[in-house]
């Protein structure tokens, strides 16, 4: 299987995105396409130590322009045609790869992925998913950024999409939760409330409204929500843990004793950081597309970017695209049969 | 300074709230009026030492019902008009009370709030302000959960009366964000990109736009979003740190090492959760009504209680709500003249 890696975006440059393709080459069979510019690509990959072996599965694959991050989105994908994220998801449309891969400009990413490849059938609107980690397992949440202004059919729908995805993690009957301000059905903005009706009629294991506080429970799969209410979910987490580590960290270097504490209960500081790093999970999966794009964070290291290029692959290998299109066929008639 | 009580809300019952009030009485030259059944309130009074002269200081008052957690609040406030709550509003309304607190039912106490004592002038919609630890200082953020759909007029005079309870933080110029997805101006749903226009031209020091990210990083004094996007918020905050402290918690026990570690850096993490703790903040000052009162969460300790009542307290000294009247008013001046 080829994968499609944008090796120009990220806030590390092109040699983290490198290091992240040659690990995922190193426990996979996969060959790693390295889209940007073949010079800047070619210095980076000579001044490495590389196998032959290696070498024979990256490829590189030109691209003269590259988006940058702070670029408007849908400017930047009309002018930079040949820029490495639209040459990226050519490849795929072409076939010559199965999934694209990203970790720079959002919104151009998804702006790119959606234009050139279009939406699968029966789709409104792609969306962004994310996984974060619960106390039991990862929840789906779904959408995180990509719509921000929704209608209940696009949350149903972004409930069909999640819970295909919800395969990567061999879930059985994903349970499906409406982020919301309450438990009772009662309970939320209209958005909400119309959705409760639709999940509630469809062919998906809704399990009824959630509340913020249960989203790190792990007692439901996938979770819900306009992409305004979920990218703010999405940085508001990332934000808290990182204000909390460095609120710990400042108590914990004031006292000798403390210090040598924490140098002690070291490893279980790092598997707690492994358990809850984005990183373990690859990439936010752009969902509702005719093929596979993974949107990376943009300080993604080697080992995320790794992580995220094994998500395309598992993705592509359990074909969940064919999962997300047969179970929005079979919603849509049984949502007409009223069942 | 009397305060009234709803001495029968909150998940730990009656002597948790008493307690929380001999402790403030305590601290300050406070009278406590104690509302709720007489019966119980005075056996749990006399249950425990407590001085004359604080018992001077506390005051039962009788209400012979009480509104439960889960009993829907706008119902509940209709049919239980001698409750707990509906009592503590009204010794505010009578004047033999400066200003009520409870930890029961938040969606009953606010409507009690607003039922019984009304709105300030130019408020159109009452809404609950939080307070959040941030790596510098507090931050306060409004709404979390009074007005799940909001326009944007709501969420500017949101931003008026957050503005005003800085005071409290002794905040100078209050710098004021519009929580959204994206920092620059076009970046959000409809309501934030309107409301974005109606700050700016506001006499309010208004920074522009921040992001989740931004919540707990301490730049900003006050943090202005709907209810429904505040309230998953608070939750997902809060939530948050609990899975956290449980992971890390789990990962700690597994060894004896990391057990001893935790434990000789244990003052470090008492003077963390003392820095993120909910209860050192109080409660939920509701902004907007004719009066003071002061939303406390369900699992309050007497602790957070107390914290509650001396925060109603200081919010009275600082007359906090001729601030918001005044600066409502020159608003509406300062809008109509274009400034």
């Amino acid at each position: 299987m080829h994968i499609a890696l944008d090796a120009m975006g990220g806030d590390h440059g092109p040699q983290e995105l490198i290091a992240g393709a040659l690990l995922a080459i190193d426990q996979t069979d996969l060959t790693i396409l390295l889209v940007g510019d073949e010079l800047v690509l070619n210095k980076h990959l000579s001044a490495i130590p590389i196998s032959q072996q290696s070498l024979e599965r990256l490829k590189v694959v030109h691209a003269p322009t590259a988006v940058g991050m702070d670029e408007n989105p849908v400017d930047a994908i009309r002018k930079k045609k040949d820029s490495s994220i639209m040459v990226a998801f050519d490849l795929v449309k072409t076939g010559e790869a199965s999934a694209a891969v990203s970790a720079g400009n959002s919104g151009a990413t998804l702006a790119a992925a959606v234009r050139k490849l279009g939406r699968l059938k029966n789709v409104a609107r792609p969306g962004l998913a994310s996984i974060f980690p619960t106390i039991k397992g990862p929840v789906v949440i779904m959408d995180v950024g990509a719509n921000v202004e929704c209608r209940p059919v696009h949350l149903y729908q972004f409930a069909v999409m999640a819970s295909g995805f919800s395969r990567l993690y061999h879930v059985e009957k994903p349970r499906v939760g409406l982020l919301t301000i309450g438990e009772e059905s009662g309970k939320g903005n209209s958005l909400v409330k119309e959705t409760y009706a639709l999940l509630k009629a469809s062919h998906l294991n809704f399990i009824g409204n959630v509340e913020g506080r249960d989203v790190f429970q792990g007692d439901v799969d996938v979770i819900i929500c306009d992409g305004f209410v979920g990218n703010i979910v999405l940085k508001i987490s990332e934000g808290l843990a990182e204000a909390a580590m460095k609120m710990l960290k400042d108590e914990i270097v004031k006292s000798t004793m403390s210090k040598i504490g924490y140098l002690l209960a070291r490893p279980a500081f790092k598997i707690f950081k492994k358990r809850v790093d984005y990183a373990e999970y690859g990439g936010a999966p752009l969902l509702g597309i005719k093929g596979t794009g993974i949107i990376c964070h943009g300080k993604s290291s080697a080992y995320a970017i790794k992580n995220a290029i094994i998500e395309a692959m598992e993705m592509e290998r359990l074909n969940i695209n064919d999962t997300i299109t047969r179970d929005l066929e079979n919603g849509i008639s049984s949502l007409a049969k009223g069942v």
